[in-house]
């Protein structure tokens, strides 16, 4: 199943003047095609999974995988038109075979073909596209591929392979239309968010003076799992960047008393990444650490006000950048106070909490707004919480309350 | 420290016609430089992270990195030239703040810039690389880029932002190179194979019938770790494909008498994946499944026969492909036997074992050798070692037996 609203892809496809887009970025297909685009994929190249969107939403989808991938793809999006081609990997079905004469049998009735390539065969790939295009009457149409993704030797030869197609950039329709999630995506960064936060308990009970950073870091991941688990589904990634103490580079701190500890943290749901932070100490922080958290809860707060459809991201950026600037903070600059969050290479999706953005904030968005200082020296302090936005405002994905916790107290 | 034989670089570049090779890709940079690109390299574009690498060996490298990133830069590699540009996290030296004033002056010190970037500044990136090539002689050389990673979108700004450069595509000597490996690269190699044989152990011990696949990943993945600490070393990274039984897409499967268990599985060292894989029943497999291991057997011995410095990769390919065609598998196929390993974004690294394939075996490569079968309804089976090319044959990285072991046995 694809994650795609198609009404509104013909929207933004129209809107940029182009007949269809065509995909190559292997987490862009996931998104499109409801399925994972398959190892081929790994070296980052183009051509191994192709997705095919059409503007006319009335027009079915249709992609290129290998044949290694089809089984699973086939299963997960039956109303694809999905053509294959022939990858590295020789693999078929032997059910009921008992001896090699069968395996041989069975390996005839799938037909004759040529020996396998080395990886995958680029050119046979972009010919199974053309053929769909031909099909589609889109051979001479202008399409947008992912040229933000695509490298460029692969994009070259594309050209000319399909030289009577208009190629042209379809980024940003394609980063537009994930930027507005489905009920599906939005499930998996429920989820997602909810299994971090739960490390996040966990890690916090194994916050005593000595501690450290990498106990901490396993406390969480712990938790995560434990969390994800409880809660009947999978964790396809994690990661964390947790801090202890005034040096920032320190992996192998241990907890002091009142040192600043950041826990910057998300998980992966089918590929889906949460993205939220907090801070702790064990005993009391130090009184500037305390007017510096006073003032990014300050921030953050008056950033939650501007959070609601219809606002610009901008907007949020200015009121945070302005309350840090009020506390004092004369000097403290950030480039975004938070962005998207969604299946993307990166754990920060387009678009951001930025100066001068602006990209109007929209329901089924899901988002996270951050209020992160990073000071070598004091150490690090960060509030984040993901958010998704709902028709009158912003529905937060996290519960922990958002203050300084002195863990000693607990 | 650069992993980078700059004498052989310099001939590929000869051969190749160029004067120099300039790097986006963030693997290829930590390879170049001796240390991370950084988080602005998360988005998969160009421009956040460049390494230039001058044909010329007598003069030294130079790299543009973040500001977030430049501190642990200038500590793993002092002598590199590196430039800076400003991205989105505001961070900076405050040892003996105790004061927001003091704070603020830390930033007055720094010097005036303007607003921080949502994200970062391709165009300021390209500018600081345009300052580099004047400064070397270079910005009327013909330079390679890794044009196989590089976007399309990226590719067309850099030649608008620096059109007297004749760029062209140094992704073939940048492959070659990265082939041969450093010591260092090799220590990482051999201590990632070693902690993914310890998990295979681990994991052995587990096996019995009822046992869940998900069980076995977990108790690989302990294993791996707990021999990466005694051996005093972290892991970057690991990845497995187990199978349980004879439905390949079951992960689900729990172990039964004679189902085949095939543990495809790495851990990463800094960022170098290993590549190694084992089968296992618990009970005796049945008459096929041995007969077609039996093949499997052959063509390993026979394509590890053929793994010296001076043959081709295409030679054992050939032998491999002869030897299960010998034992009966008249319709086998494969892509390739195994490919070198390294530090790069898929696990497998060109250059392959595959057919026809004229690349020659080298001093210093790592590769990993391997005879799959996957054969739905019967189940996978594996054998792959990681070998070091030495100057006279192949040093096994690896040291559990290649039987298809039964650890009812045990």
């Amino acid at each position: 199943m694809s994650d795609i609203d198609r009404r509104y892809a013909e929207r933004l496809m129209e809107q940029a003047g182009l007949d269809a887009l065509v995909i190559f970025q292997p987490e862009a297909f996931r998104y499109a095609v409801g399925a994972p685009a398959g190892v081929a994929t790994m070296w980052g190249r183009a051509g191994a999974a192709i997705a095919l969107v059409p503007a006319d939403a009335a027009t079915g989808l249709a992609a290129i995988a290998s044949d290694h991938a089809a089984g699973s793809i086939r299963k997960a999006a039956a109303d694809v038109d999905l053509r294959t081609h022939r990858g590295w990997i020789d693999m078929l079905d032997l059910t009921g075979a008992e001896s090699v004469e069968q395996i041989n049998e069975a390996y005839r009735r799938l037909g004759s073909f040529g020996p396998r390539p080395e990886t995958f065969d680029r050119s046979v790939c972009f010919g199974l596209l053309g053929d769909l295009l031909n099909e589609r009457g889109l051979d001479r149409a202008r399409i947008g591929a992912d040229l933000e993704f695509m490298p460029a030797a692969d994009f070259e030869a594309l050209k000319l392979a399909l030289p009577t197609v208009t190629w042209t950039d379809g980024s940003d329709a394609l980063r537009r239309l994930r930027a507005i999630k489905s009920p599906r995506e939005i499930e998996r960064l429920r989820r997602a968010a909810k299994a971090a936060e739960a490390g996040l308990v966990r890690m916090a009970g194994a916050v005593k003076p000595g501690a450290q950073l990498t106990e901490l870091s396993c406390a969480w991941k712990a938790g995560a799992q434990a969390a994800a688990a409880e809660g009947g589904f999978g964790l396809s990634g994690h990661w964390d960047f947790i801090s202890v103490g005034a040096d920032l580079s320190d992996m192998s701190a241990v907890v002091t008393p009142g040192a600043l500890i950041k826990a910057d943290v998300g998980t992966l749901v089918d590929g889906y990444s949460s993205d939220g932070a907090r801070t702790f100490t064990h005993g009391r922080a130090s009184p500037l650490s305390r007017e510096i958290f006073k003032a990014l809860e300050n921030a953050f707060a008056t950033g939650l006000d501007e959070l609601r459809p219809g606002n610009t991201f901008g907007a949020v950026h200015a009121a945070m950048l302005a309350s840090m600037r009020k506390d004092g903070f004369a000097e403290y600059d950030r480039g975004h106070f938070g962005h998207s969050v969604g299946g993307s290479i990166g754990i920060e999706e387009w678009p951001f909490f930025s100066a001068g953005n602006r990209e109007i904030i929209q329901p089924s968005m899901v988002v996270a707004l951050e209020t992160p200082f990073y000071g070598q020296g004091i150490g690090a302090l960060m509030i984040e919480d993901q958010f998704l936005i709902a028709e009158t405002g912003a529905e937060c994905m996290n519960r922990l309350p958002r203050t300084l916790r002195d863990l000693s107290a607990d």
